[in-house]
Formats: structure tokens, sequence, C-alpha cells
């Protein structure tokens, strides 16, 4: 064999866009070594008056080292609808968290089925949310201050069947903290 | 008292950037009508390839009607750093679950500062969370997918003691969601 054969032999396999070799090295550096997995996410955020703030993000932990994150890191606001007092500036926390769920979700579909070899052709999704303003304003006691209920419809186009589609879901790590609390 | 003087008097009050007026006349229909506290936020979202997606957040429902998001509404990404086989393309899940609680535990302080006449004259805040990849792995049933713990240190700049505060971020509906399945 050639040594043009040989590296072409090696080249990655990348199933759903993800690069299984290198998801596989991910694994096996995580097995030889567990501090590998440990990873920390970090955020600044700052108060821009009324009700707007502005996170960035530089910088995460993982894999033995911190990370920049890419060019000047990523700038995000957070805002309230004029019906919240706000001026719509960006979406509000309620709708980030149900940006952070349905997009895990998706991405751990994706990862997972991209190491059992499962092509994945497509994923389309809606999220909503359920809140009584009523916690949140300290107006019922009873009433929670958070979603009281999340729904989550995904179409996934595979010819996998459901039952595994839901079962890679179920790796989802925001699924986990969100679902803890709140019927999802 | 002149028209003039009767309108200047009744111009709202405006609190850390809050319209304080509007605020107590939100509280007033909620308590008149308990419906007018029901919202419902929502989102589609769609797999981009690899480890991105896209959500489109373009209406929300509340105070009895649906309400149309600015414009064409908000398109926001997902995506994941090299490390984690991604490129970079937008903040993680990860970290839009943190960029939803700190954005909604300043929002929460400013919103009820503002009822109670508290001046609120700076807040910058660091968040982080602690992961631990072997879970969302599968590579030991023992370690939980989502974050093991959430840390968040304030700087308020305000007269109002610290516990004072404390016990206005404490309404915040996102710290409810992710504190009832993780240490924050």
């Amino acid at each position: 064999m050639s040594a043009a054969a040989t590296a072409q032999s090696k080249a990655p396999a990348v199933v759903n866009g993800v690069n299984v070799t290198a998801l596989f090295g991910v694994i096996d550096a995580v097995k030889a070594n567990p501090e590998v997995a440990k990873f920390n996410f970090r955020l600044t955020n700052k108060w821009l008056g009324g009700v707007k703030t502005r996170s960035t993000i530089k910088e995460f932990f993982g894999a033995l080292q911190t990370h920049r994150t890419k060019a000047n890191g990523f700038t995000v606001d957070t805002g309230e609808p004029p019906v919240l007092l706000g001026e719509d500036a960006a979406p509000n926390p309620g709708e980030w968290l149900l940006h952070s769920l349905v997009g895990c979700l998706t991405t751990s579909i994706v990862y997972h089925a991209a190491a059992r070899d499962i092509a994945i052709d497509a994923i389309r999704s809606e999220v909503e949310g359920d809140i009584d303003l009523r916690g949140f304003l300290g107006l019922a006691p009873e009433v929670r201050k958070g979603y009281s209920a999340i729904r989550v419809r995904m179409r996934v186009k595979t010819t996998a069947p459901v039952a595994t589609i839901e079962s890679l879901a179920s790796y989802s790590p925001m699924l986990e903290v969100i679902s803890a609390s709140v019927p999802v």
C-alpha cells in the first residue's frame, strides 16, 4: 500500500457533519483519564439599565486546559418585550432557556447518532413553555416562579426508530438540568 | 391645577430604567384577572448540520394575547467549540443556560428593586458551571449529565443591604428552574 493510500484510509469518518474519528478520540482520551471530561463553562454579565443585560463569553476550561472562545468571544444580550416593560432588545431569559434546551436536545441526538453510525437527514423542533407570572411577581405563593411545563416537538428525518432517537436525546445535559424541576 | 400641571404630575415614575407606573399597572391588571399573568414563550429550531442549530423567536403569548416579537423576530444559534468537534459558530447550550440564568437574576433584581423604589447603580456578574462530560458520553452511569454545580458572583452597586438584594434575586424564574436540580 502506498503512503498516499494509507493516508486516505485514515481520513476521518464523518457522520451527520460530526468527525466520528475525533469523537472516538475524545472518548478514548476520557477513558484513559477521566479528568479530560471535566469542563467549566463561564461568562460575565453586565446590566445595561432597564431590563437589558449583556453577557460576554470569552473562554472555558475542558480537556485539561483553558480554551479561548473564537476571536474576541461572543457578546449576547437579554431583554424583555414591551408588555413586560422592556424594548424587545433581545430574547428574554425564559426564551434563552428554551433555546438552550432545544439546542442541547438536537446536538445530543446528532453526537450520539454519529457515534452509532445513524444518519440524520434533518431535525426541526418547536418548543414552548408555560409560565404564570404571579409567581415571579410575588402575588401568589402557591404559583411557582419558573416554567410549570415545557413541551418539545421534534421532527427527526432518519431511518432509525423513534425510540432510538428518544434514547439519544435522553443524554442531553440541559434536558437533565431542566426536567428535574419542569415536566418536559 | 392646570391641565398641563396635571399631565406632568402623571408622568410615569421610572426607577432603574423601569417604568414603575406601568409595572404597578401590570400588577393591578394581574390582581384583577389572574389570566393576564399566564405567559407562553415559544421558538422553533432547525439543525444546521454538525453540532450547529438555529432558533427563531417570533412571538409569545401573554396578557391575554399573542405578541409579535420585534421586527422579524430573533434568530440565534447554538454551536460547539473545536475541542467538542464544532466550529465555535456560537455559544453552546451549556453557555446559553448560564446566560439565561444570570440575565434572569439581574432582571429580577431590577424589577423588584424598582417596585420597592430601591435605586440600583450597577450590576456586574460572573457565572460558571461545572460539568463532567462522562455523563453525557454515557461512560459513567454515576456521573450526572448536566451541571453538577453553578456559581454566580454578583456585584450590585446600591445602598440597599446585601440581604435585601438576595431576597429580590430569589424571585428569578430561571433560578427556580435550574436550582431545583443544580446547586446554584
